[in-house]
């Protein structure tokens, strides 16, 4: 039987980012056509419409929920892994954002020798970024000292997952974010920090954001609900499920801290990375942690992590809940307010949830295939009762309900302008100009360079 | 006639780092041989012996003085502008330390293709510095993002000093510092940071400081006493003489926020970086500010100028002074207490200066070769009357008496106990030790590997 | 004539604060009816109907540009000058909550022994605040140590308006800002600090925010868009004309400093604090600068001032201009989203806003009757060209169309959402619980009281 | 047998806060008389002199080591509990500086309704305190919400000791800090805040001190040793032996971010507060945490602890910590160089420390009379061997030789100079002076005024 064309939500709390309401929303053809107090929809309740009753419930514009949308904000996502390839890749960027609407390219500070772009490249890539009206991404940890760090610990016969945080330490991730940011501000061009991890980073990208900078961090469901100490945990399979890139942090204040300044909108949007892996492989590195595959759950539980500790707790809202899960990506990706909202005309992504339900995230209940789950026994406030994508319910009743390929992509425009604006008008307004000055007419002499090269430092004592 | 091998201070007021006492200072040979009231010099008062009265005086530690002295904190230091042609240098330093009393290496950050050294080379070379027990110095700014400045500013038609400065703001300065911080912190070698030139440098040092890094800063006269808004000058040849690197900065709070952090031991000691060169030189640069000559004045008025904006203003002691100008390099470069201080058994390196009398600072009246001073006017309280070296007088009523091989080179020990102290306990103490557990004994699955190359992040995914 | 009923606003770029769109704006009976492209209004086009063309204009929600609007932000607000007087008030603030629509109160840290409450009285006022529902309102200076000051700068011969800031410095507004923000946590009461007028009160307001405090920070015109460096003008009545309290600050990055953090939402909104006197008035201190009336000017051109050092700087876009000026206001306020957006619902308050245009500030053209204009010889881009409250044009081609009683008094409710959503959500899941204990049941033995009072610090050693 | 008149220390690392160097010491008459290598004492070893070898020990100079000691940084102290008295009392501060030797005066800003100043009572504390020449000592905490806060835990029925942190947390201690140091800095008085408890009024300190402030924090072995999570331990008994005022704070990293700043001098000295209660004595409170005697062991343990936590774990050298456990403090009250150094002149307060032995600290073995010890269980690497008061032996092979009446009391002089050469510079070069103007000669019109007392704010507005 073909799914009903039309849905009528009736009688929740519909929540944006701005405010909250008691209202229907109707839905047709996969787009928000009416929003307001008992709607009646042109037609009448006839089969074609299915009615889902919302009352005492929140209807928010959908985050990340399927295996599609999980990927949303990595969509298009393109590691410039052989960006030093030269000028064809240069060109290949301009392509994918002008034909294929990808308009974010992320780039490795780490991993050396593998994906790892030096300071110049990152240049580089800023700089084209910026022309082409793309957002740089980077995944900010210093690879030197990472390369060395894992050197200097297997050296010392650490070999379990703890020498995966000892190798990087908060320092090294502080040190990358700042030394991006840098970079990113001599270009002008806008910046956005995957994975925050430590409280380090974070201030660094806090601090910039005050300083007019234009960067955005995302802080993950994993830092946000969990933290490193589970590294030194006894069980080596507990601890090598906890490894990722940049590492969670023994810190245990480290969450708290972020949540507050997601809730304060020094960081701004939040995502999983998520990528797992069963403890067979996870034990691929069971005798040195630098062949632990990187990667945590998160995928599933981030609404609830989040709700949990942010709003729960009395530290966001849930009109900044909504921001952090779903409207600031939407419009740093410029997809708002298609998508990131509940309003008429947007795509219909909605989520109903259930503010007043809890749950226990569980490895044993999970839908995800892997065996473990970092935030096992963590009891949550707000569950998620229904998800629509574009109109379509994809999960009901703790069951889902999707099919290979019903994933959509959208192609997204570049100079998004919730990015773009303030860079614009800098590159109008802030540029310098000479002073005018009456041209030297004295006399010169000319110094023995101490280089060797015609440089322009040539004349430079040391 | 043969200079009295004896010297009587009489009556001064001998000020060291920790506290100031009236008293007479006895020197023989060179060497500060008795310290106390009314001291009665065994043999009496005989032609050998010269008595200066210093009563209403202040009796200083010798700070830098003579061309010789002057060059005191950079003596022996080695720009390892070569460092990365290998091992032949690395075994250079290990000479050079233990057969030359050098224990301190300079590395440049900035200069690129002429001595800047990448983050490996950084790497190699605070290793290095700590095996052989030298403190490693480094010249802290971006080279990359001032080359790609320097580029933009000529190209938008900025050829004058100004353009100094606007390729290499404060952030570029700032990003180095808690970059090779980050470095030196993960190898446990101690860091000397010269010529701190703004206040986003300053405070990162002064975080890490309080965050237990064993760093050190050096603030220098310039950056003590003057700005960069004279980039902006409409003469050219005035906003030349003002160019040097990092460059002075444009906001006027500069001086005193470095003089604050410098009285209150985050900055540590006073440089000058001192290098002259007349408006003809400079001129050079006079159609690219490129090519400008890098350099200042400053070693002739350093204490004046600390003495000024440091003391006169209140932001310190004078027993503070003498330690930013004498105590606290004499401890950092492994020379204290034959340096440093004014007591029985120190190198009579002394200065007796006169608190209450003031001097203008000029061009037409300093006694440097140069045409041009950076202190220009500037009105100090505090005027050295004479200043002694190893026991002979040097300078007296205006006067210099110098001849050229006076200077004598002081080899230092490695392993300075002020800097390395702390430096091998947590060598022994902060070691990470594995955690002990059973061995995984289960399944392992092998993942195809991303990358092409093995190495230790094969099992990563990006 | 009666004004047309109905507008029809063509073609303009409408900004509301999470995005912008060409749209047209239908605007019936005072309320916006229809937002959309090419609305055709149901009727069409007859007499009743005005078009005006907004084409390459931006359509912005009405800041505060009448005098009605003036006032909006503190329309309602009522300083507790007399809160010291017992409960009778503390029922009176009910009152005025619950049928008045009064949600805010005004206190006063500053003005000892005239409006200055204490501690203890901060903390029942605050207490007072949270229990119906308003938002508490600070002016924050330690009214104590200004008083101190005053009898200090006149002892001193300082009787200009120089003394005025020099007995106010930046740390007597940062320290009672912090005690503000700590009395107003210890109850869980949102506060907001007024008129926010130097860098450290700033920082402080912003730390708090980042620590997760319901705090919000109001800079203002005056502190956005001059400094006080005017109080040592040679002029006298120059420099009177920039009393106010708190004072401007000498420090001249101020403004810069305060834009940012306004741009980056670590401050909220933006007032004026408008009190105007002519030079005649502020004479009444020529011989002391207590008795200058304390005032500036500002409600006229405070959205001028905004755009040009927010948004033609490129330190905002102009959806955070809006923000800043009428939409976080409205939330805070409890007017949202009847005022501070412009969609289909809001009340039409209105600007149409040419961003190409320039104007130069002067007190010779301005509309208002003070003599002297902060702003002075200011070339603002970015000029109001309509101005429509309610639905009626108020403001147009230069002149003003407005009628004594137009003014509209709008109840507001208290407990608003923005604010207070977290506030009862900490009051659930912060309270803290005993820890379950076995009681203690040993021996007991009685200390001799230092003090003389029975109180719970008996037992207390000193 | 009378003890011999003379002491030969042989051997020792004699470790003074600037270097360290392997000499011997000679005490006569309770005074050091020589310092240097292989010392032969005139006359020669007879039965008059005592040979200590101290061979691979450390001779430092006396902390903090018999009762008498142990009282000294607070020797003289005297609150000011009834300082709003009015002048009598200023008068009484004068005669116990000029003829009692009392050079310092504690105020609190907590015990309300008991010992509590208010602002201007501080003010006015302060300003005498800077007239005599004293140093103003507050016990930072905000009385107001503490009591506050006592309340509300009872009513939510928190009886047990966790109450006690509960009703008192970080902000109250930050705050009250920040306002201390505010008042004191408009005075121009120097400022000691004992016992600093937190993470967020160290900072306060830090940054005061950065900012230029003359202020001076000291933790305490408590803070410094362990933490306020034992408020939560189960055991009653446990929990109230940890209660003093301020608490402990549940933040585990307090400890070692204390050390920290302690090792870069944002911290100055360490105290103990030492003030125990018996278990029976605790009891008091057993049914109300406000009735729990304050106070917490540590005399005993401070130096052990502090070598612990900083030099063993490598924050601090040797040097530093005799700073920080004597030399300091000796300093700010005016007692160096006689007090704080080992040197030729000085008091013979000595103790041989062995860096290589270990013990653990516990109530078993402790020589206090107390049934606790808060360090119960430390391992502590470094132990006093043998402890010298002004030449003479009072501890030895875990003996103490005192007789009651040993003590001798030290009268101290006002205006040390380590604190009050910057106070009194700033008297004299930062006092502003008027900025000369034409009179203003134009109209003056006077105000209605809205206050009804005649004082200095009569023109403004609110």
């Amino acid at each position: 039987m073909a799914a009903p064309s039309r849905l009528l939500i009736r009688g929740g709390r519909v929540v944006n980012d701005d405010f909250s309401q008691v209202a229907d929303v109707l839905v047709e053809d996969g787009v928000v056509r009416a929003l307001g107090r008992d709607l009646l929809p042109p037609g009448g309740a006839h089969a074609g419409l299915r009615v889902i009753d919302a009352g005492g419930k929140l209807v928010l514009p959908g985050g990340i929920d399927t295996h599609t949308h999980l990927q949303f904000p990595f969509m298009g996502t393109r590691s410039v892994d052989d960006f030093h390839q030269g000028t064809k890749v240069k060109e290949e960027m301009k392509t994918l954002t002008q034909e294929k609407g990808v308009n974010s390219f992320k780039m490795f500070m780490a991993y050396k020798d593998l994906y790892m772009l030096r300071d110049p490249e990152l240049y580089a890539a800023f700089s084209r970024c910026k022309e082409i009206g793309a957002i740089a991404q980077v995944h900010a940890e210093n690879g030197d000292l990472i390369s060395e760090g894992a050197k200097k610990m297997l050296a010392l016969g650490i070999t379990g997952p703890e020498g995966h945080e000892l190798c990087r330490p908060e320092a090294v991730e502080a040190e990358a974010t700042l030394r991006a940011i840098t970079i990113a501000s001599a270009v002008n061009c806008p910046l956005y920090i995957v994975h925050v991890m430590s409280k380090s980073a974070a201030r660094v990208v806090a601090d910039a954001r005050r300083d007019g900078k234009v960067v955005y961090g995302e802080p993950i469901a994993a830092s946000l609900g969990t933290d490193g100490t589970h590294y030194w945990n006894k069980e080596w399979h507990h601890a090598a499920h906890h490894v990722m890139g940049p590492p969670l942090r023994p810190d245990p204040s480290t969450p708290d801290y972020l949540m507050n300044l997601l809730a304060n909108d020094d960081l701004t949007t939040t995502g999983t990375d998520n990528c797992t892996f069963n403890t067979c492989q996870k034990a691929l590195g069971k005798d040195d942690f630098t062949k632990i595959p990187n990667g945590v759950n998160g995928v599933e539980d981030r609404m609830s992590v989040i709700w949990e500790k942010g709003v729960h707790c009395g530290k966001m809202d849930e009109n900044r809940f909504v921001a952090v899960t779903s409207t600031n990506a939407a419009k740093i990706f410029n997809l708002y307010p298609r998508k990131g909202r509940i309003a008429v005309g947007s795509d219909a992504d909605i989520v109903i949830w259930d503010p007043t339900s809890t749950r226990t995230i569980s490895a044993k209940t999970h839908h995800q295939a892997v065996n473990f789950n970092i935030f096992e026994g963590m009891v949550c406030h707000g569950v998620p009762l229904v998800t629509i994508s574009r109109g379509k319910v994809v999960y009901e009743a703790g069951v889902f309900n999707v099919t290979a390929g019903d994933g959509k992509y959208i192609p997204r425009k570049p100079f998004a302008e919730y990015i773009y604006k303030r860079i614009k008008q800098r590159d109008q307004t802030c540029t310098p100009t000479p002073v005018e000055r009456e041209p030297y007419k004295g006399e010169v002499i000319t110094l023995k360079s101490r280089g060797t090269k015609e440089d322009s430092t040539a004349g430079t004592k040391k």
